[in-house]
């Protein structure tokens, strides 16, 4: 079930600036018992890329209402938020834009094997690079071709894909984001401020082991950083946190650590 | 006028991989005399695109067709062509995607104070910079943010911006193609095979500047070039070329060369 600007419906205005020019931002997440999770650090994001693009928000108060009237309609599913510039006349320039556009989409849960959390996932690496976009790096907006690009380079066999910039350093899967565990038990995440999206999950997962004392550096990473790694493990917010059993002919262990993050994203209310 | 998939409609499913990813090309031509000018030459770049992004294309031939239906309606307009990979199931994987979505519009034709190809525009410099991805470069796809920021940066004192890349090369405008006058009489055009587009228009001029014997190398270029430039003129589909009468302060003359290349953009069929 879709709703544009409040209304049911499944289209949208040929002219919305979110198809001419992915002129807007996006969030996934989950609902659990009818709830939205997470959802204040999602509207954070959301609004962190509407600042950057110069969007002017929606009402938040009606659209967070419209949210929550959405999740109550779904035990157990996913929301879709998009919101874009809205409908302008032609050409780039954003001022010739009316009121943004607000989507809402529910759909049903994801239904991902359980085996991917439990022990493990392939992960292949993508020969599709990032490019380097500071002002367009770190939230989720529309313009996603480099990941559809990289998506369409492994099928069934791998269940994601590493993704590094044109510099070789390593940034993100696909649709989640990574996290190294190195040998001497410290946990790192590649440094976003040049492209990648900074995940919700993510960030649940750098306070999570703050939490637990245990140092998580965000860094700069090479391929160099994987292969000596003990543990790897990817994050979104749908699928939450899959440890990675083998990368390029290396098998990796699942250490304690993993179900102990998964324990605490179960807990996410 | 907007027809989608061959059906009169201004509206797209929400679930177009064409909003959610700016997952496919476009293109905007001039319609004169009801015919779609260059229209061979923007199809192949529609083409190259598609290929580029492993999208299945429509069938030409019916395409073709409509875009000519559409075109006995309006003597003189615009022609607005979009191809998307169509709708598809949650995810980036375009494995997913259905068929391609085929979208044209019509528009009334655009209307620029005359004085702009006659006595010149005012150039400014936009800070946004251009992210060097040659996956995505030469060919119009609908992740456009960076122009949308670049042309954000700039009001009415302006009519185009010129946009660099992160290396500080000069690229092209925020809509348009930059074609530089140097003090021998050849002229230059930035290389566009890490980013940028390479418009229509611009491949014309090129061509027409060998047909007069007139040298264009095609090279990077950096805004000292521009400084010591005798000319600058900008071009696209839309407005045809435009000579720059004054970029950061300095003054450029209009050459003979602009009128003559007006007058062969004018002859175009």
């Amino acid at each position: 079930m879709i709703w544009v600007n409040g209304i049911i419906t499944d289209h949208l205005p040929v002219t919305d600036r979110g198809l001419l020019y992915g002129d807007g931002v996006w969030e996934t997440l989950c609902i659990n018992d009818c709830l939205p999770i997470l959802l204040d650090w999602h509207l954070k994001r959301l609004q962190q890329g509407l600042q950057a693009l110069s969007i002017t928000p929606p009402d938040m108060t009606q659209f967070i209402m419209e949210i929550h009237a959405a999740c109550t309609l779904k035990e157990n599913g996913i929301l879709k938020l998009i919101i874009t510039r809205g409908r302008g006349v032609r050409g780039y320039n954003p001022q010739s834009a009316g009121e943004c556009t607000r989507i809402i989409q529910l759909s049903d849960a994801a239904t991902y094997p359980p085996g991917y959390a439990t022990q493990g996932i392939c992960l292949t690496l993508c020969e599709t690079a990032l490019a380097h976009q500071p002002r367009l790096a770190g939230f989720k907006h529309l313009n996603r071709l480099e990941q559809v690009l990289a998506r369409a380079e492994f099928g069934a066999d791998f269940q994601e894909g590493l993704v590094r910039d044109y510099a070789g350093n390593v940034i993100e899967g696909t649709m989640s984001n990574l996290f190294v565990v190195q040998a001497d038990g410290s946990v790192c995440t590649p440094d976003l401020s040049q492209c990648g999206i900074a995940g919700v999950m993510r960030r649940f997962i750098i306070q999570t082991l703050a939490e637990l004392g245990i140092e998580c550096h965000i860094r700069p990473l090479k391929l160099e950083a994987i292969r000596t790694a003990t543990a790897l493990f990817m994050t979104n917010s749908l699928i939450g946190l899959w440890p990675v059993r083998e990368f390029q002919g290396k098998t990796y262990n699942i250490p304690p650590l993993v179900q102990v993050l998964q324990t605490r994203v179960k807990t996410i209310t």
